[in-house]
């Protein structure tokens, strides 16, 4: 892509209103707009990222057996009179009234939903398990929407449910999600925590966050340091035999929001040069809540012995758009965002120090090119802006490489490339820069 | 994917509420369920055929040299204030009030927001020209929604946006948009005719409907026959070049619709043998409409000459959920739908005729295998149905081919590979089948 022919809107100044990192860097790089409070429009370079991590969300899911879908973003209220939620919800649902005088709601999560659409076409075991997802935009009317992207009131969420003939078959399931949710958390270059948690108003008996350590976190946290070191399984996992030693790991050392703490067992259990109290950002919950939905909608499977009984039920929502906040909250430094590769926008920016310099726009399109030709998003700076402001811009949106090209060093046939991440500069000719940059 | 593990819930029944030949389909074949009038859920099926047409029209509009974004689905209600069009657009207005009491709306269109995201950072004629592109629900609340996904209320929109500095400028936008159009429908085996059009309430004074012909569509066409067989421009289309020739041979011939309808016109500059008069339905529209929006919104911008005025703007649809809907009017049979390629949700449906004997377990596993390294989206019924019933579901969701494996074949050592949209029928030995189904 060409920056003169993008649309890539650099604040200058930091805007007052955003309280936390991520926001202020959001709001500068360009990367979202807000449209009404708690409300953003996804400019291009911010989309570039939702996209890259929704399609994480996507493989991941995909690779644990769970089967895509899309639900609408509105429903009908008397779908939540069902399970009692309609009344129940307060005032984060948002109720609209149309023409015709239906009562809807834009869709804050949509346990009901799928139980409806479970309990239309499923009656027998022999279905069963299923897990069925979905990344669609949801809204919560937060009474105070702050810290721009990581707590709005329309944000992009995958949600995924499972379905199971009875308790331990739901285990499973839950287990799926879980060693999924680690592997997701992990390709996007982020140590997520699987901590002990409240179920809150999507109730049930069992519940995990998944939290990254952050000093700018929402809530307080308790872990034992060692849970930040254990393996994540990798791409080759076979989500159809025992995850249980991968689930034992993971929930044996303590890990516990503020919420659920508990301090004399975080004590017992955990040496004291081991013990981290710190803040957090939730990035994903699982539950497992059995047939809290499944027994007041009726939502019925005939089990091997012809008796129907409700489906066992679990759910499992991954903060997609909130995901962009906390991954600029991890990865920054003072000059701006850090991408890391999987989820950068654009894997290296191309910087032409002298536009209008023969040979320096010959050697700039000769990269541009070998790099298009190889498949790696670059963004290539062709404007005329000095190469200062070129530099702090290509810090300040974080793209991993940036390729340096002026005459200076082309007068010794080479260019320089500049890893962000530790600001390591080398001196490379053009082609060994292409190979470089462009091996997978 | 195995049919075993999927989510497919094939209707036996034809749905009574079903007018038209698409929605019934679509409901017998699980691709989509409704959950209020107007507001369907996109089954797996439904939702890997949207993803296909969505993303086809992403790459087209990227070629076209479109700037991808998103916008969120609610809009403040002042911002539609600014343009007149909060009081103007009527009822199918979905209207919302939140939790502080402020007046927001679902949007059904986009140019009041990108105008205003347009007014907040561009203000020389140096950043034009743009065109700005995104994919994102909308919902319109049709007094009486109906015909499926064809005339929903929560529906999937393409829409771009032009800006820019002068009409002429504008005109060589809408070219692009133009261009971009007939490539787009093309690429899903769709003859879409560009037909002169009313405005209606986006306004403007330049309007073409992009318009598929077919008895079940819902409003009245005219053209000359000769426009059926033009040429579409190929993917090395340069939408830098002038792109006049391509325009003026689309439309040289008289194509329009109802509402625009010339008799006297169409009479004099179409033969009699070459008139056409049929119904027709529209699957995209494009405008321009100069600066109704940047006027009353004071997006100016400055020219050459230092002067500030406000840009000259064009937008542009494609209904990428009603083309599902659409896609299948175009093509089925009394069996079922008959998807082309490049928008198949599948394109191999691979039918074990016994499970549980040795044989045919293996080769279908081989199969199975074969195809999935090639990269061949492949659904493999290994249910334990009767043939004639896995025979019946696959010529309904019409996958371009089937892939055929019983004991009688393989006793030859082969297997049957049935074309859907010819019913022509092969026999092949393994290697060969998989050869033939996976070549580029």
């Amino acid at each position: 892509m060409r920056l003169s022919r993008y649309f890539l809107p650099i604040l200058r100044e930091t805007p007052k209103e955003a309280e936390i990192v991520s926001h202020r860097l959001m709001l500068r790089a360009g990367m979202i707009r807000q449209e009404a409070s708690g409300i953003y429009a996804w400019l291009p370079l911010g989309l570039r990222v939702l996209q890259k991590v929704g399609q994480i969300v996507r493989e991941e899911m995909d690779r644990a057996g769970a089967i895509e879908l899309l639900m609408p973003t509105l429903q009908l209220a008397d779908l939540w009179r069902e399970t009692g939620r309609y009344e129940a919800y307060g005032p984060e649902m948002l109720r609209i009234v149309d023409r015709h005088k239906r009562e809807l709601l834009y869709g804050p999560t949509n346990e009901d939903m799928i139980t409806e659409i479970f309990r239309a076409y499923i009656r027998s075991y022999r279905d069963l398990p299923k897990i069925l997802y979905h990344i669609q935009w949801k809204f919560r009317d937060e009474q105070r929407p702050r810290f721009g992207v990581m707590r709005g009131r329309e944000f992009l969420m995958k949600d995924a449910y499972s379905f199971d003939v009875d308790e331990a078959s739901s285990r499973l399931s839950y287990n799926r999600m879980f060693v999924s949710y680690l592997r997701i958390f992990a390709r996007m270059g982020l140590r997520a925590i699987p901590m002990r948690a409240e179920t809150g108003p999507i109730g049930g008996d069992l519940s995990h966050e998944f939290i990254i350590l952050a000093q700018t976190g929402e809530s307080g946290v308790f872990c034992h340091a060692d849970v930040l070191n254990l393996p994540v399984p990798g791409e080759d996992i076979d989500y159809d035999a025992d995850l249980t030693p991968v689930i034992e790991a993971w929930t044996r050392l303590y890990a516990a929001t503020e919420d659920v703490h508990d301090a004399a067992r975080f004590e017992r259990e955990t040496p004291e040069d081991k013990r981290i109290h710190t803040r957090g950002i939730e990035v994903g919950q699982v539950f497992y809540f059995g047939d809290k939905y499944s027994k007041p909608m009726q939502a019925l499977i005939a089990g091997p012995d012809g008796v129907e009984r409700p489906f066992q039920g679990g759910s499992y929502g991954v903060g997609v758009s909130r995901l962009v906040g906390a991954l600029i909250e991890a990865n920054h430094d003072e000059a701006g965002i850090i991408w890391p590769e999987a989820v950068a926008p654009f894997r290296i920016g191309l910087a032409n120090l002298k536009v209008g310099d023969g040979a320096t726009d010959a050697a700039c399109a000769e990269l541009y090119a070998a790099f298009q030709k190889a498949g790696v998003d670059v963004l290539y700076d062709d404007t005329d802006e000095r190469p200062g402001a070129k530099f702090a811009k290509l810090d300040l949106i974080g793209l991993p490489y940036q390729v340096i090209v002026g005459p200076k060093g082309l007068a010794e046939g080479k260019v320089e490339v500049k890893t962000r991440a530790t600001g390591d500069r080398q001196s490379y000719p053009l082609a060994e820069a292409v190979a470089r940059l462009t091996e997978a």
